[in-house]
């Protein structure tokens, strides 16, 4: 296995602190990002800033893709100017972003074909683990390419769950954010009905904060919820398109998930009206107003 | 204030424990069941048991109340059986049944005119609380009435939040119940997802149990997910009329919840299929079975 | 019975054409209304105007109410200055607003605590069959105040359907409303679902309104969502007060109505998304927009 | 274009009275039937039952399939035993069986790699219209394909509408039972709903049939509702398909369609407390038994 030669291909709010804690544990590590610029932090830290794809990918023993979303991993892996083309036979590629199993299976094929092992490998936990290193990956793909993948994914996080062959990483993961985003807004909807009981929002908040759902994302977001500062940790429109994966899934194989089609539509609705932008706490905007009632009462 | 002279209507599940806890800190407790032969404990612990509403009220300074739902405590308090002709005035009775807000609003009405003092106090937390002394009070009511019961809650719990007036402590308890069983329905149609997508279920569990939403009750219902022995801590069906009494009071006042009415609808087909008398984890055999899929797979 | 002397309280756009068509019939109509002004027609058809409520229903053998909602009923009949307190004992009150069952059991305690018979007789149809006098009242009530109210509702219908006792009018009406608002929002989903898959909306539109769901309710929406002029025939969030009367009975008696509760999700994200003024045709804008998804497309 | 050499692949419900159409308008058809012994009526009309699907297809100029869905048709239009291994090119493929989008264009690839012209001709309407000739056909494809397909499907429908490119006979499709799905799961919320009120199931039908949402489906499937008598013309667990169908088609592009949701937990929700092979008017059942509340009453 040795110590890998790290291409880095996104360079975004994750993918900067995840490159650099890989230069700082001592890997070999080319970054590459769409938009220059964003790589001085990287050259600081020992690694390189590659000018292209071609040129980040040419020497590397693994290469990991940390993007928005399927249509910009594509953009990176795919035609002539995808990394693909370029890449050194056997080299692993660890995908990270939240794409979902359907464009997973895809790009799986795409790599084979170009020789490429492939792993999905999204990640739980943002940007705060991601710059202390405490990442969790899920990981779907052969036994071979996980343990080929296992020194990187360790450098960037402290825990690997590897649950079954390709696409069941970005399974996990969209569950993962599915039950998530549907507990927020669960309890958006808490904070929203309590307002019209007539109720403090703040006793609400910190019964809900430490009954039988206090869990990190209800610590993390109930205050966020309470003084509307929206900045994005991760933006609602993201969120909306996580679940929106999953339900894709679901509804693929016929499955019915009523709960989480009910927050689909909470974050749905919430973009429509303009927040998409925000954080996905914002979620909790959009309830307030819509439990305010046809008749207007403010 | 004083020490209380106290009527405990109600030696279920929840109230024998809270009862008995009365009983051993000194408080002077009479208590009454509908079905006899529940009170034992309670004479061995010191309180005794009346024969009659009119008996065990007789005395009392405080009427706490635990039943099964609206119907149960209008037939314990009004008419002439009721216990509300026979309680002392400025009596204060302490509601800590999970009825509704609207429910609540009808019985204090009846109170004040008995000129019994009321609030409404229902608790968070279940059986294994209730028996420690652990108990979270919601409480609506006048802040001389709840501070008249103080003592008397803090028996049987450690900690009281007041909420507001009469309603109040009703209406925070329908929405922590609310959230809660919108979390576990959605841990559960997780948890069915991934079946779908192959994922190992223990896994899937394990993932949710220590991600952002490791809470309390997923701690507690997700190894009952995965064993599917459902003997009930709280019945499917006593957790769906929670649920519908949060969203008739949102209807009332013209809000629309729409994750909550997707785990409404799924506690509700659950119930509709046969398992309202099972604990309310059931509600992911339920979803499992509805994830199968129309064209069957097993 | 014979010729009733007739009180109309509300001359808005259904109540002034429903006068008129009484006073053109040979009726003694005394009309009243908030906003003066609306009247003047009425005069001219052989009405009179009223300045004050006391004064429209002096001489009334029935009263006929058509208002915005619950709290403009209530405002117009109770409390020192409302009619009831001037209605001459054995009058029969049709009251034709849509308000929900539960308004109008307490509006009937109203009315017979002043000796005033009461019959709930909302109307299907809107403004063109309110002018042409083809509504049709679905009636609650007892059969002797609806025998009383016949003749006067014959003058402004075509149609009665005596549903059962007080409230059974208001309840076959908030029904009919419900199933009509899930209808055009379940056609303005297969109108945006069409859209993405790059279908022509009008060839979808021509398909629905020839097909199994063709409705009068289609034939007349479906235009409306092609074209996007949506003057309110029926303001978007008047039929989501009426969706959330029936979901508010519906969850009173511990129902789920899933298909109906997504429909009320739809028309109350367009009322938060700023369209609750326009025509409810208008929640097709909305639920278009919704369907561009997240990551947006042009 | 000249008469076509018809293979008629499936001779169920639907696919026999459709080939019977075509032999008896003088189209030389060969049929086709996986279990045997379906295709006596007609080789009385006309036509001829072949031994094989290579046998079938050995002659034809067009190629129609119609079978319960898209395993179905995969099964016999791909692998070694397939007909596309047989087909003579330049054929033409009208597949008519309800499959969505994305099987479509999978099958649509196979086609053009066996050099084999594919439409996806869905029908509108059920065993009546197919047995009288009177199906309207919602067509994708090239426009050529469609033009030579044009008496084939004239011989068995009266009406053809071309929606687009290949898929678009599909998606139009499934647009049309997920509205008539919502529809009809409506009006069965509205009689359960009803009911619960007190109303009378009959007069509540009435009302429906004769209102804003009467429409064919509501005429044929509200008497079937009143005597439960759901011998099926189309199962349940069929209709919960295509609504799972157009959903995955709008969960892959992102798109929230709350009501269709909504129908969707309906149905699924009725096959998994086991009615999924009764007619979908049975979704009536579930909904009413699930109004019926967790308390229950009766």
């Amino acid at each position: 296995m040795g110590t890998h030669n790290v291409a880095f291909l996104g360079l975004g709010a994750m993918g900067l602190p995840m490159a650099l804690n890989l230069a700082r544990k001592g890997f070999i590590v080319s970054g590459w990002n769409r938009s220059p610029g964003r790589g001085a932090a990287l050259t600081e830290a020992g690694g390189r800033l590659a000018e292209s794809l071609h040129n980040a990918v040419a020497e590397a023993s693994c290469i990991v893709t940390m993007l928005s979303g399927p249509a910009a991993v594509a953009a990176v892996a795919l035609g002539p100017d995808g990394f693909l083309t370029a890449a050194p036979k056997g080299a692993v590629w660890v995908e990270c972003s939240t794409i979902g199993p359907e464009a997973v299976r895809k790009l799986a094929a795409a790599a084979e074909a170009a020789g490429v092992q492939f792993i999905d490998a999204p990640v739980l936990g943002s940007v705060g683990p991601a710059t202390k290193g405490t990442l969790h990956f899920v990981a779907g793909g052969s036994a071979d390419a996980v343990a080929s993948a296992r020194p990187v994914m360790l450098a960037m996080g402290d825990g690997i769950t590897h649950f079954g062959p390709v696409g069941a990483g970005a399974g996990a993961k969209v569950i993962s954010n599915m039950v998530t985003a549907t507990l927020v807004s669960a309890v958006a909807e808490g904070l929203a009905l309590g307002e019209r009981l007539g109720l403090d929002r703040e006793q609400v908040a910190a019964m809900l904060g430490e009954g039988p759902v206090a869990s990190p994302i209800v610590k993390l977001k109930a205050p966020i919820m309470l003084n509307e500062q929206f900045a994005p940790a991760f933006q609602l429109k993201l969120m909306e398109k996580d679940l929106g994966l999953a339900l894709a899934e679901a509804h693929r194989l016929g499955a019915a998930l009523p709960t989480a089609s009910g927050a689909h539509e909470a974050y749905a609705g919430a973009r429509t009206a303009g927040m998409g932008e925000l954080d996905f706490a914002a979620v909790s905007a959009f309830l307030r107003l819509m439990a305010r009632g046809p008749l207007g009462r403010d």
